[in-house]
């Protein structure tokens, strides 16, 4: 079986795609062929990735939307039907855990046992023995955040060690202690062009999760050109509510093609 | 019905206790009298909160402990059961989580619908407008992560911004600006005596949970007068595996109990 870093660069090839199509299931905003309930959640996702999977490098579950509805059964049986029916796409499992050794150790058992992820999102902020049980999965990714897309993240993230802000502390610790299995992406929000392509300089090759297109209103020429590698590649740009609410009628699954499409080939654009 | 903070003022004076056991049910650690299933994580909590109801001033079950299991329904029975028959104990659900606005407000959903705990851990990294949806429960706690108990909380939260560590500067956050409806805590490592002095000096009053007694080597006597009020109080400390995991035979509960009477007695000695 391929490990993460591996799969990924393999889709991003065989997809011709730096696209991550986050998976955001708001049943609030289902669209009117769905009812609008929990039980809906998995034939939504459905529709959705099987519209999608050829566009795409990566798919983003984000466990809050499942876990407020009480739908755990929908999340597994979302990774599941990726695994079996779109193997060379991997699972991100977007849940930002971070916790004490023995605790993290339960979190990366509900990621990579319970929900079989590829890879899962996780906070640096409790350090490296927060992490190390995550990074122990060697065949999987662990994506930590650095710089976020929010406007908050400026509160903590931008503060300054002397002169160096800490989301470039991080990266750095990251980049070099963090890394010796090759497993760890960061996040780096859209929003930040210009943090973005500092980032890139400090960490060589390592992918970077960019959540905030779409949305959040993050400039895509601006973060490819800021974030790609020298091979053109390097960059999970993810988009959830741009893409799986583009619609809201019985086409939604065509519409989120679309929207999925258009995406895809504008970041191909500046790659 | 009490918001959290009351709730909690008012337990302390009843259960004269500023102890909070942490509910990890590990099931590989689980006494012979019960199997070692997930089926039985109720019944292993069910018999240590009835152990111990009238020591402590909240439970505190950790999330991860129940995900990696598929618990879900577990964690639900268990505050559940909480609420129905000690409801003067508040239930802090140890999640850390942490994540931008729209999907903090799921993550809210979660803890405080779902759920129904008193008070969630959250993770400050993400900034202000992550912790917002939280916040806006005004009857809630929340309670954020300041200067965790684990070594690898240096690596990050003892960084410091113009002479002053960063933990220091998520407090004085906290405490200036995020703490408008009175209804923050923040988690001090047990581990850091002079960290949490400090932060009592600059957090006037509020309530600190305080992990890492017990099984993480904390030492009580200086915690406690580090980090206790005026009053006496303003402590949550918080002890799992050593509590839960006194005992390993038919008498695990009353081991419980014993191990917790002694953890609060020591505790209230130095008040």
């Amino acid at each position: 079986m391929l490990n993460f870093q591996d799969k990924l660069r393999a889709v991003w090839e065989k997809n011709n795609s730096l696209l991550c199509v986050g998976l955001d299931p708001d049943i609030t905003r289902f669209p009117s062929a769905l009812e609008k309930r929990a039980e809906s959640i998995f034939d939504f996702n459905k529709m959705i990735i099987d519209a999608t999977h050829d566009l795409v490098c990566a798919y983003k579950p984000q466990i809050a939307y499942f876990a407020a509805y009480g739908a755990e059964e929908a999340l597994a049986r979302t990774i599941e039907y990726i695994h079996e029916n779109y193997p060379q796409v991997p699972v991100i499992l977007d849940a930002k855990r971070g916790d004490i050794g023995s605790t993290a150790q339960k979190y990366g058992e509900e990621a990579f046992v319970r929900y079989q992820a590829d890879a899962v999102t996780v906070n640096p902020y409790l350090g490296y023995d927060s992490v190390a049980p995550f990074l122990e999965y060697k065949d999987k990714g662990v994506v930590l955040l650095c710089r976020t897309s929010n406007k908050g993240a400026a509160d903590i993230q931008d503060l300054e060690i002397d002169g160096t802000p800490l989301y470039e502390k991080v990266a750095e610790m990251i980049s070099s202690k963090w890394n010796s299995n090759n497993n760890c992406i960061i996040v780096v929000g859209a929003t930040w062009p210009e943090q973005m392509s500092r980032l890139r300089a400090l960490v060589g090759d390592m992918p970077f999760l960019v959540p905030g297109v779409g949305a959040q209103g993050g400039d895509v020429e601006k973060l490819v050109t800021a974030g790609k590698t020298t091979a053109g590649t390097g960059l999970l740009v993810s988009a959830s509510r741009s893409i799986i609410y583009a619609g809201s009628g019985d086409s939604f699954a065509d519409d989120a093609r679309s929207a999925a499409l258009d995406l895809r080939d504008l970041i191909n654009k500046y790659r």
